[in-house]
């Protein structure tokens, strides 16, 4: 049996540890993307003077929707990714009190390097305001595709 | 008064929420240096599977450091820093069980602009097994030291 | 006299060294974004075996490209602007014989830091062939806006 | 017949049109590191006001070592290399009229990836003078050593 986006989903969505500490919950998964969304708390906060997201945890968000809209591009449930590099660019600080979505986008899929683009941002009044950008690199090993 | 590195000691290790929420604790900081210490937790791995650390986990850690750092840089209580961007180089998978020491640099004490270089590694035997290496830019506002 | 994009475009044109040097051209500027063309040359290839650009050329044409968008964000002659960092994500291999173009776009325009976006591409039967993007960071150091 | 770091000096320093072209020079190849020198000439200034040279110049000369110093970990003739990705962070300004060095060292030598430090300066006064550090990650496909 070949590797299904439901079994990637299922598995992000229930079986990641740090996903279920932080809350961060799948949205929706496709093969070369995927969203996620996590809820604002207040232990997530970076500065509490102004009120701002932890900038590490927007990093972590970017970093597991990279991760995971890189999995879609693998074959097979013993196949194997490795984040080799991750870039982030901050434009506007996480508001304390909003939650924040992210999306990651698969730009290049070799058969050995898989590079993704990433975007968080918060929705105010029905707009996107970006907060963050992101680029990922990852190595990836495949298995030829099961034929069974 | 100005800004000491005690006030600043403070402030890290006992008023930034996500570091209380995931358990990283400020070892040293000097000006232009800062150690963290991060206690391995079940809830920070990211592959149960391969048992390894979440990597957005080590990223975050690396941000943290990395604006520490640069806060030793500041001069007054209300200067202020901001991240330009950060880039994570993972060297090798954080291994379950295991804790993770990081440090961060500054390698360019701008007028403007701040530039750190970050460390994350496991201590195996009394080695450092290096994980993971990063870099911070961040802008700096500051006023005119204080004289009184 | 405030800065003008024709000024601007002037001094992009005629009066950067290396772009007269490597036969970089300007094939346009607005606020905010510019595009760069250049024709391929034997002399920036970099593996001669496999007849391929040397990434660098592509590296330093997309500095460029990146450093003139920002510059389209100052106010005045005096204005400085200092590249912070910059990212190259390498797509395809570019191609002996075919020439290069390059776009930038500011995606972020602070009161202190600016950010770009770039690209470069072939033009291959009318298709944009994407190989590679790139990230910077600049400083800005503006004077108010004259008013004279 | 292996890969030697004779053939791999004599290819470097001999065969890259863009090495020619810029003149950069070959001045150490070791297994993990490698040093350039590029002499100066006016034809390589980005900014001629402030007679600085231009940035792009310096990352095409980082992109060149960190391939080099990357190349060194190939066994074989036919092995290929791949460049991922590269950042180049700006210390200071490179001077008109002086020399650039730059150094590129291996930190992570993987069956897949490679990751190099790479940095460039000037000399003055007998003191190395920093302008820039980059990181640069590669792609390695390598053949089994050949044991004739």
């Amino acid at each position: 049996m070949n590797f299904s986006i439901e079994q990637l989903s299922a598995a992000i969505s229930q079986y990641v540890p740090v996903h279920n500490f932080l809350g961060i919950e799948l949205v929706e998964i496709k093969p070369l993307t995927v969203k996620f969304h996590l809820p604002f708390r207040p232990e997530l906060i970076g500065d509490p003077r102004a009120d701002r997201w932890h900038g590490g945890v927007v990093a972590l968000l970017l970093d597991s929707a990279g991760g995971a809209a890189s999995m879609t591009t693998l074959n097979n449930i013993n196949d194997k990714l490795a984040t080799i590099d991750m870039r982030v660019d901050y434009l506007k600080p996480g508001l304390g009190g909003k939650d924040i979505w992210a999306e990651a986008q698969v730009t290049k899929n070799g058969s050995r390097v898989v590079v993704t683009h990433m975007e968080a941002w918060h929705e105010i009044d029905g707009e996107k305001l970006l907060i963050a950008e992101g680029r990922g690199a990852y190595s990836a090993v495949r298995e030829p595709i099961n034929q069974d």
